[in-house]
């Protein structure tokens, strides 16, 4: 293993991490490479392990160093998803080919960590306060991560100005789009009775696909918004249907359909349960409708915590970054309840699948923007 | 086993065929009982085995007697369907209790058989010819059954001026209702493809259960028609609905429903089939439409035989029978290939049921309504 205990350069470091298997959920070994290389910069470290099985136990990991303002957070996850199958080289020990350095969690997000410490290594801030949030679990049910680390930082007072996250938000070249909120998320399931008879005798049974089906007419006609200046429009999708009925001379007792809302800033999840409800029980006032809120959308309007970020993109990408709020979910929405946050690291175009690799290249210029951003928000 | 190899009394006789445990498929013992009871009033009889598993194999038995007009058949099974647990004497050893018969087949059908085999003892026709159309699979697939002894008769060019039927017909009383047809039945499978993807970004991905909720949309609403002089108006029921799909987060690649339709003389099965393709090609152009035809409709008008039927009903049981076509399929729709056919035996409130019994005064009377029935076909 890479020794990180000296002053990190970030390509070093990212091999160290992507050398210490973390897949989700992570504890230990990886937390200590990050530890070994915080420590000598003058933070202090909390590791606390939470959760029990299924979703636990999970460590989580709070650096801090200086006291008041400004108060500066960077949050991320040391944890990885499964590698998969059929990778070309080992993905749990890194291994630079030409430009490329490949490995499990290049990008997704070890990089991205790596680069903020190496930044900070070498721009650490003579006032205010630096803080690192780091879970062992982001890619997994995330039930024991970031949110066990926002009720620490609560209970011990912390609290930041701004939070930048590390995902990787780039999508065809280092710098070309940040995050600056995400849409929310609801799944929803509905379920209508019916009564289950013989096909040749209807009058004797009350069949609830027609009436699932009316439902879901109706919801396929709803249209939630057209977008915002920030988001792009709310979007429903049914993604699963299921009667689970063999018998091909039976009318079933009851129909299922899921649906997935992802939704902009106009909504609310309990909300849009409540609507899909309404409009389900206009054919069937006796289905069932249960919703479960992933995540509430959030957003960051555009102001001084973006512009840090996109000057300092301009600084050495020579560009500006679009603003973005699509895609999946993050942790930036549980981490929004504590400050502005926006999200910038590497390119994720191999995030997830095999031989995710970073460019070494990338590494070094996301190193440099970081220092950017660290050198503008403690600017007196 | 009760001796039936004397002239049989269709109590007696019904309780042979119970005796001999004959659950679909049926060979052998049941079908000696049947032999033994035929062969003393003269019957020639062809028996034989076809088919492989898993669907045979089955035996079936053609019984005829005399030559010429005008040539009167009688068509049935042995088979029986499983028992289930929880009866309350064994089913396959037949128990008077009281004025009841128990035992499994006793209403479906061994009680019809043996009551038209004692009648034939009482009243066998003097001219003309009668024969027995008799299978081991009616409550299964029904593939090498009736099928099989159409086929035979073909062959043999045994060919019946009409058919009776002795399924168990009768709903409250003996003798109120007779079938002069049956609806048809049709099973059809739409699979709508799509492209599978990420809900957070559905412009990357097709998917395929809005497109599917809109054709079913259509065919719930489609009035195929509002019934005939002699049927019910047929019938779609959309009996299952499947994608698949557990992965909250995927908008699924493909999603299928099943209907069922029961369809009255105005209808084939084939044109059914190409009607719902249509409906659904309008929302969804590459969407698989697949259909199983198990029965076209067939009625018998009413005539001389439903006239014939009625009268020996009316002779013994004092009401006129309801000509109905109501209810599920039967062989009739293989049989009505060869000639007129109705269809007239037992009550059929226990069938397929626990306990499943017969009346004994119900096998007199069916026995003295079957002997009428064969004088009057006789007739000169």
């Amino acid at each position: 293993m890479t020794d990180a205990s000296t002053l990190p350069d970030s390509l070093a470091f990212t091999k160290a991490l992507i050398d210490a298997e973390s897949i989700t959920p992570a504890r230990g070994a990886v937390f200590d490479v990050l530890e070994a290389a915080l420590k000598p910069l003058g933070f202090a470290i909390d590791r606390f392990t939470v959760g029990e099985a299924p979703d636990g136990p999970v460590e989580n990991l709070l650096a801090t160093r200086g006291s008041g303002a400004p108060h500066f957070a960077f949050a991320g996850h040391l944890d990885v998803v499964p590698p998969g199958k059929g990778w070309t080289t080992d993905p749990f020990r890194a291994e630079q080919r030409g430009a490329l350095l490949y490995g499990r969690g290049a990008v997704d997000m070890k990089g991205a960590v790596a680069a903020f410490v190496a930044a900070l290594a070498r721009a650490l801030p003579d006032h205010g306060t630096v803080s690192l949030i780091i879970t062992g679990d982001e890619e997994g049910p995330a039930v024991y991560g970031t949110r066990a680390l926002i009720d620490r930082m609560r209970e011990r007072g912390i609290a930041p100005d701004f939070c930048l996250i590390g995902e990787p938000t780039s999508v065809n070249r280092l710098g070309d789009t940040i995050k600056i909120g995400r849409r929310g998320s609801v799944n929803i399931w509905i379920t209508v009775p019916g009564h289950q008879g013989h096909v040749a005798y209807p009058h004797l049974a009350d069949n609830p696909i027609p009436k699932l089906v009316r439902a879901l007419a109706d919801i396929d006609a709803i249209v939630l918004d057209e977008g915002t200046d920030w988001f792009q429009a709310s979007n429903i999708e049914v993604t699963d249907l299921e009667v689970g009925n063999t018998a091909h001379n039976v009318i079933p007792g009851a129909a299922q359909a899921r649906l997935s809302i992802r939704f902009n800033d106009l909504h609310r999840g309990t909300e849009l349960v409540e609507r899909i409800e309404r409009a389900v029980h206009v054919h069937t006032p006796d289905a069932e409708v249960k919703g479960i809120v992933s995540g509430e959308s959030f957003l960051t309007e555009p102001g001084r915590l973006s512009d840090i970020l996109s000057d300092a993109i301009e600084d050495h990408a020579g560009i500006r970054p679009e603003l973005s709020t699509s895609g999946g979910t993050s942790d930036g929405r549980f981490l929004h309840a504590l400050c502005p946050v926006v999200e910038f690291g590497l390119l994720n175009a191999t995030m997830h699948k095999l031989d995710e690799a970073v460019a070494v290249a990338d590494l070094a210029m996301l190193t440099d923007i970081y220092e950017s951003v660290l050198k503008r928000a403690f600017t007196r």
